[in-house]
């Protein structure tokens, strides 16, 4: 099989003196042994003619790829070739960067031959007592020239990071571009085994780690942005508590991280956690430790899912340390409130009583109440009163929200999705929890605490399963 | 889908009274949501009639298997789930074992229907564009519960542990009952990425590396028996190296270790390198790096190989300790030369002439010489003076079975065939290098040296590739 | 012996009804053994009239001191004894500090009938042959229970911070009470045995030291302020680098620390070395390493001094780490230029020759020059032109003061002594090179490089101990 | 004040053509400005005339640690000084080195003059208010240079080590070289402030530590001999500890260590202890500590203590890791017991009453029993039958031995001496108990408990401090 010739012909023409010492040669010579899927594949991609990389740049990496990929070749130099190729990624324009995702999804894919084979094989052992043995050569099949290129560029140094930023790069460009769905399964399958549980240690962080790994957790920092120094030296405090999963081949940042309080009961609003002038607190002798903050760092990891074990490693370690401590909840945010309340107030509005709907109307200066008076009137939530209808409305739609409300076989708002998921349960709506712009635009100030009730976990979880949020009386007595 | 009923029916024997508060309850429920097809397994599985666990056993060991699969249950839990099985197991027989493994092997296979649904979606795309989504859809529908029951177990405290040792009790069943391929295929796909060189550490082990670690390296030395402390102690002394591959799961032993020594001309003999009283060298100023024992300590592991990655790094590690070091080669043994030789002499002798004939006739007091004869010349190997007829055959011989021989696609004897395979030559054969009872039994006490010639080792490689075996002048002119 | 009965009288007041139980029963015992002359001190102590601490807290105090030094207790026992003592003084005012002081300077010092036998033993030992062992009782005679007292403070958790903040809190006030000389001299000793340089670790410090450690930085800066984390990030980036002597007792911060700059001249300024948005640059390619600042952190370890020896070995390892490093020096203030020359201008400006105080006279619109308005156009030194005879008049005064200055035998000034005490030398004045308020009020802004040449060290040390300030030609040339 | 001329005449002799470039030639010019005194002390010492040394290799010599010890030079120049004569001293003859610790001793001490002068002024103080200062500037006169040449070797690397192992050789010289007795003094004085507790970390020993420090407890282990690998691998079992205080100059090896068993009763032998093949125990839920061997590591550290503040850390924290245990106490030998009786067994004989001398005179065989016939008897104590009245006899007697035995204010027998000053009592003897050769030797195989009972460790000093000797009722009843 031979590179088809068009190829090497647009080659012959930018080098039209090509001579011995070509630094291409023996690319060239790797390139000739190419199955011709694989050429037809190469030539397809680059009649498409919107390339970014020019046809020779393409195909010499392509060539340098196979190189990685070659299974003659030792791990050891496969990672000394990764390498190469990482460095010059480095240097490439996101369009360049792009071209190099489609080789590595479309050129090495698994070989349609071998996989028909296997397909036949399989088929033909059902019943024979050696589906065993055929379920697994087909699965072998299946195993692609990519999986031991990312593998080889997992051996760089430094290539475990070059693929996690390749592929947090890629995610946003997978709706628009399906080519490059079979890169990205493949990305995730490796992160699902490399990133195994196993492998992770919880570490505390503190006010004693190192300032380089504190300025990272300003960095992603997802849910109350730290503002300062002051700021994360606070939540680091001897009074407090901070971990995060790290991974051996990134020693240097946790995967994801996660923020603890401690009080004497549920807290009911963001602002005394973040007070840095707040007085000391012991933790030996508290109650209740609130998760107050938990963020991902490394969007590659996307369905690689840390956070349930890493909240119950956390719950366990936090037991043995302080005995002490009966509850442990979060105070968390809505973020989905806004959005979902201002296409469903109607609906809401419509469940209300004569009596409420008379209250509600005088209170907002509108009867019937309409939607738009309801947000009209909550543009300012934390100037209501605590009597005031309208707070009362926003409350019940919240609990509404986060007690029916249900997407996709899942409960919509995110963040309840992942609470509920671990099996805790909707405990306590906090109005004014959360006075920051970014709280009020969210949730009008609303935050929720989701409990964490270690015998109840499987139950809840069970309940989840069926279709039933679990929540507390009180959540139940209010809602709709 | 319920359970069969000749199930239930045994069951209810066995426990003619369960009550309420009976601890298979729960189990039972679990087991109601089994998949048909798995149930049908099991009862084709519990019909053999030689199982050793009871019926009853079998079926709650399913039931805890599935357990810890459940995707409805965290990580967590699943590991907490799974440590609960390997407690179990510890305590279990044999025989008992291998029925635990027949059920991880094939009841947790791929779903069959899902496989289907995506074989015939990946059919139906090829040629649309949309082949990448197709293939990953295929692959997603054999990802069985089996590897998501393989990673709980590797979350559990000492699961890496139980599942390596699970394996290398596995292996040698393994020809004889094909229906353990499929998890032993898993076992050997998970291992080969958890135990990616991406993960694996470069550590010198010396006489100040812990005394358990030490005593391991007693147990696992597979080349050279270290006889004593005493022993141990010469191998890791300041003049000496020794360098392993350690897994972040596995802190406390390495998956594999080397063994090296200074000189200052290629090794002859394995003597001088074990005595305990010679004399220490300066590694600083040696040319030779002989790498005298190599071994790996996990069975389990079979199928993936690190010994080609260590020897490169060792190489790079010394070559900047000691910018001096000029040549690196082995000291080896020839396992396989008695045994082929005993096959294989009688035509060897056939392509000597006349001359050499009539001269080894004599020696071996048979003419013309026999296999029987030779054979028998050779029980005193190192007692033949050098200019022995006999040992000039036996050195030819051995040559011809290191450049020649071949086998399956690859080098006969299984130590040339990974050094080989690493990019080595044969450069020199040693007589009386190993005069032990092992080096006398594998080979007459003959050993060699494979060169690591670190421009060369890709050239050899290729060359070996296409069948033909890499030799030294020396070796070439010995050889039939 | 007892206690003088005036104490227990007036304890008697204190405590007329006390029982059996007393807590004080024990301490009273043990004073029971009090050496007579100690009694006396402290009745000599208590008449003073002046304590802070009631009589019964402070023999109480004296008794918890003998309680620690008691030479039959272990030291494990009199090490928790001293954690006693050291709580309790954690919440005492400076004034029952300074009595607790009183205390332990007083009542703890060597036996004086034990002085005498020794120094009669020893005047008879002259010339017999015996004087090593005469000399030995004798020093050993002057060892006294302070010492003992001391060491199981240290052997307290915390004990070592315990001493050194207490001598810290005590050396401004030695001046005024000679009483507390013997306590700051015994710690003075220890201090230079227990911090002795064989137990410092050089330690690098850099952005992945811990928060906390470079927080202490911030604390602790005393030569250019550091303002923001972001300016300590700066000096403590990848081309920069920092380095402290960490003491074992005390692992969480450098008893003195160095920041180091590289450059490729040596450096006129110190406002490119503190600007964050610099460009990066290659340590590896630069001829100079600039110490910039050094900082003492431990104001109790007064006499014993680290910074000579700091210097050296960041030098050493400087030129492993980086072997085109061919010049060291430093850029440093000037801080008591401003007030000597208020004091010695009249002297200088007689000095010069008509010529010379023609043009200063013009330049200060003052013929002849005085002392008043040459410091009057000073008060704006950066608008002085490069031209400007003023600029010209300050730098010869500034060599001078540098290459001159010289009281008790030492350099005058504070920085100077240092670095020349160091083996370096004067080596360049720079104008303008410190803008900031402080570097103004100490100096109009001129700072001056001392030169560390490796290879004149000791030839410069040798020249200053003659009374000879070694500068370079440039500085030479300058003063008058 | 010049060098005698005798010194200068024969370096003459020695060195007649001495050119310009002769490397004495600065250390001429420093021997230059030794003061008077120092140059009149080695003219004695070399008029002895039993040098091992070479007046001229003793003179440079001299001037060698007058380099080290130079007040004009920089610690660390004055430590790269001191590791120039490490280096030379390593290749010296015990003569030789004699020499120079005569020189050490002899030539550095205090200046008499000052001496005298701060006597005066001390005189003066006294009774004026300033005695702190005067006691101060007296002790200041009688430091010696001898400090600070002996903190400048401990500066050189690997320096402390140098020392102790100087003063480990010096100390079996000392009685018989008074003129050593100034060196060692001094060297015991530095020792016990940079061996200072504060300065000691408590390490467990266990087969995961070093094999390299595992074979330094198989050195230095001074009780009970261990044969072997084996042997070593016993004592630091899971079910065993040993702890040793480490210092931060000497991270290799232990300054002493301690061996713990566990048990449910007081250990009566010693062989089980030692017993490589018994089974395990589990110290959680065992009610006995046992330390049945201690031993000191650094000869050199003669007078510098560590037993006892070891072995109450150990309790300490033995106690935090195992709640359930009740009992501290040793199984110790009685080195002391053979030679004491044979001294003293008459004079006890005489104390038996008539009954009691003539049971005994029946079971020796000789009326009245003798010394003679009792030692005779003793020769193979294993085979006495319990009801021997001789067994008994010796029982007695070694009660009486270790209650009432008393020498010079302490204890006769060394081990009792170290356990009954760390409060511990006599409380049981074991017949029979150590059966080795060594243990026959020491005491007929008869080994005694020691019981730490934390309670009264202070109340039992207290007693001994009076004369009195803690025993149990059981050691009461026995002795005479």
């Amino acid at each position: 099989m031979s590179t088809p010739d068009w190829i090497n012909r647009s080659i012959a023409k930018l080098l039209p003196n090509a001579k011995k010492g070509d630094p291409l040669a023996s690319s060239k010579a790797r390139a000739a042994s190419l199955p011709r899927s694989t050429g037809q594949r190469l030539e397809a991609t680059l009649r498409r003619g919107q390339e970014a990389l020019s046809p020779r740049v393409l195909r010499r990496t392509l060539v340098e790829l196979q190189g990685i990929a070659d299974p003659q070749v030792s791990e050891v130099e496969g990672g000394r070739r990764a390498m190469g190729v990482i460095q010059w990624y480095a240097r490439t324009t996101p369009e360049q960067r792009r071209d190099a995702w489609l080789l590595m999804s479309e050129q090495f894919g698994p070989d349609a031959k071998k996989v028909s084979a296997a397909r036949e094989q399989y088929d033909a052992a059902q019943g024979t007592g050696d589906e065993g043995s055929a379920e697994i050569r087909l699965r072998r099949a299946f195993v692609s020239p990519r999986t031991r290129l990312l593998k080889r560029f997992a051996v760089a140094p430094q290539g475990m990071r070059f693929l996690l930023e390749l592929r947090s790069e890629l995610l946003p460009q997978l709706k628009t571009d399906k080519r490059l769905v079979a890169l990205d399964a493949e990305l995730e399958g490796l992160f699902s085994t490399w990133f195994d549980l196993a492998f992770l240690e919880l570490r505390r962080i503190s006010w004693d780690s190192p300032a380089s790994l504190i300025e990272k957790l300003m960095h992603y920092e997802a849910v109350h942005d730290i503002r300062s120094w002051a700021d994360v030296k606070n939540r680091l405090d001897s009074d407090r508590r901070c971990y995060g999963f790290f991974h051996p081949n990134l020693p240097d940042e946790p995967l994801i991280f996660i923020e603890v309080a401690f009080t004497q009961a549920m807290a009911d609003g963001i602002t005394p956690l973040l007070d840095e002038g707040a007085a000391s607190v012991d933790p030996a002798s508290s109650s209740t430790a609130i998760f107050y903050s938990i963020s991902n760092t490394q969007r590659g990891l996307r369905g690689v899912s840390f956070g349930d074990s890493l909240i119950k490693r956390v719950v366990e370690t936090l037991h043995e340390e302080f005995p002490k401590l009966r509850h442990f909840a979060t105070l968390s945010p809505i973020p989905g409130l806004r959005g979902w309340l201002g296409k469903n107030a109607a609906g809401l509005l419509d469940k209300l009583d004569d009596k409420e709907r008379l209250e509600l109307g005088q209170a907002l200066g509108s009867t019937p109440p309409s939607t738009q008076s309801l947000l009209t009137a909550l543009e300012a939530p934390l100037a209501l009163p605590a009597s005031s209808p309208v707070r009362q409305m926003l409350l019940r739609c919240a609990a509404h929200y986060l007690a029916q409300g249900w997407g996709n076989g899942k409960p919509l708002d995110a963040v309840a999705r992942f609470h509920l998921g671990n099996g805790a349960r909707v405990e306590r709506l906090n109005w004014g929890a959360d006075p920051s712009a970014k709280g009020l635009k969210q949730s009008w100030g609303l935050m929720v605490n989701y409990l964490y009730d270690l015998k109840r976990l499987d139950k809840h979880r069970a309940l989840l399963a069926q279709g039933t949020i679990p929540v507390s009386g009180d959540i139940e007595s209010l809602h709709f």
